[in-house]
């Protein structure tokens, strides 16, 4: 058994600026995010493993409405949710996810019997759906994943992009005052760092594996049938214990491009570098390159973690046993 | 203009054995990848893009019933077909991709109007249609995609499983007579090596640019809904300048757990080995690890190609300016 067990979690990346976050919804995020580590902390105290602690800390994620996964996932184009997720174990290379589907309660438990139960890695849609029926997991009726504020999120994103066909998008973008008017979101230019959200978790576990999980409802208006980096391994999840567990957030597409979550170990393997100098690089050197924004959660074999982000702000922390979880927002 | 232009295609990896293939049906395989090879050697002959060369080449292998991709693509377990295919430009490492189509005609095409007309990179099933259809592409009925010879692979594969759930699946596998009835493929074991397929192509062009393309029906009676490797970036499909670009074909979820493509594009980056070291450790060495069976089609900026598979066969070919293009099946 070793102590160097530790869990990391994100719940997305992107522009949180602190004068748009009240002291009241902060402490809300700060609140979310420990009750989540806490109870990640728990399974693995208790000698849980890596795969445990993860899917344990992304269903709660999942279930709070704080973040863009599960309940609070945001809207589609068409005024719905398509939910997606991954997960990883780093002690087997076994990984399951599934994409696009729409009354799965928690998309990071059917991941987890894609893993576990399927010879598959990936079902997406309807095929998604009928596996998760056939193994017994909880459904839900669409309108459980409304909320109020992404709603409005979705209304006001939705009525941008209109506009942004009628006029110029960057004239638009570059007034803020276009958007200024009775909703209560105001002074919110279309930004796409803002639009995105994930939740994610690694973990080292005392028996020295690791794991990840990333799940989400992907982006605000997105068109119906789009999907981002969250569900496909070596994009938004990856694990290996000879490298590093990962789980990333930010502008899927660039993610995707860039393998991202891969790269990380990839790195670690073939250039022979520290986690924390792979996972920097991926985040501030070549995410860049193609514009890609966001950050990731990443853990390695020894404990080491890194959080790196590349935005204003990654709602994350991370909690190592015995010691009080850590949460963060800003840089 | 370089003259090191090049391109290699696949039309899947498997259990080929000279025993199995009749002299007429071998001439055949031969000729169709002749004639695709020549085609794609014409774009690049004219000075066109690696892009639309993959893409011409894998329209080509799409519409020849011969490999599991478009017209010829396996049955699911439902009796359908659900295709896939990715597309990826070296030169701006743009990607599109699309999963669980049922009505286009050519699934690489649209794959390449996600990489050209859209912000995304992925979509899938109905919401993947929509988009195809509003970018005006050409759609078939799903019987387009029927051919006799898939429907008996897969009544046979159903009848197969089918009896393996009542059996011990091993004896069966290692007992042929049980299937030795009036089918028309006696002596089938149940053999996951052949139950799958994939379409490919990468090439360079004259401008130093790689691409590179894959298009599958997946593997005999799938489940609904599920996705393997063809369409994912960085699993079945990975193009960059800066070191190669990859097409995959094989067991599809050891592709995916091992990141396949982009690994042979990161060890030449990190370990700073050639396509050939690079290419062959993936497909010889790490994907074995995991029962990974199956093979890739890699080219560098430089013309070097390599075309390793760990499987008794793989449908492949390249084609160099100004040469005749050059074809095989077996090791």
């Amino acid at each position: 058994m070793n102590d160097n067990a530790v869990i990391a979690i994100h719940g997305g990346a992107g522009t949180i600026l602190r004068a748009s976050l009240s002291a009241s919804a902060e402490a809300e995020y700060h609140a979310a995010l420990h009750a989540v580590l806490a109870a990640g902390q728990r399974v693995l105290a208790d000698g849980g493993s890596a795969l445990d602690a993860v899917s344990e800390a992304v269903r709660l994620l999942e279930d709070c409405p704080l973040f863009n996964a599960g309940i609070g996932a945001v809207y589609t184009a068409a005024g719905t949710h398509e939910l997606d997720a991954a997960i990883m174990d780093g002690s087997t290379l076994e990984a399951g996810a599934i994409c696009c589907v729409k009354r799965v309660r928690n998309p990071v438990l059917a991941a987890r019997r894609v893993l576990e139960c399927s010879e598959h890695v990936l079902f997406t849609g309807e095929g998604a759906e009928s596996f998760a029926a056939a193994q017994g997991l909880e459904f839900v009726e669409p309108q459980y994943f409304d909320t109020e504020a992404r709603h409005r999120q979705w209304l006001l994103a939705r009525d941008q992009q209109r506009a942004m066909l009628d006029h110029d998008g960057a004239t638009l973008a570059a007034s803020p005052s276009a958007t200024d008017n009775s909703d209560p979101m105001p002074h919110e230019p279309i930004d796409p760092n803002r639009k995105f959200g994930t939740v994610g978790a690694v973990a080292l576990d005392r028996h020295g594996h690791v794991a990840a999980a990333t799940s989400t409802g992907g982006v605000t208006n997105k068109q119906v049938g789009r999907v981002g980096d969250t569900p496909l391994i070596g994009a938004g999840c990856y694990a290996d214990d000879a490298t590093c567990a990962v789980s990333t957030t930010g502008s899927g597409e660039m993610f995707m491009r860039m393998v991202a979550a891969y790269d990380v170990a990839a790195q670690m393997a073939y250039r022979n570098v520290s986690l924390h100098e792979a996972a920097h690089d991926v985040v501030m050197n070549r995410l860049p390159k193609i514009d890609g924004r966001g950050g990731l959660i990443a853990v390695d074999a020894l404990g080491n973690i890194a959080l790196p982000f590349n935005t204003e702000g990654m709602y994350r922390g991370f909690a190592r046993l015995g010691e009080a979880p850590t949460t963060a927002i800003y840089r």
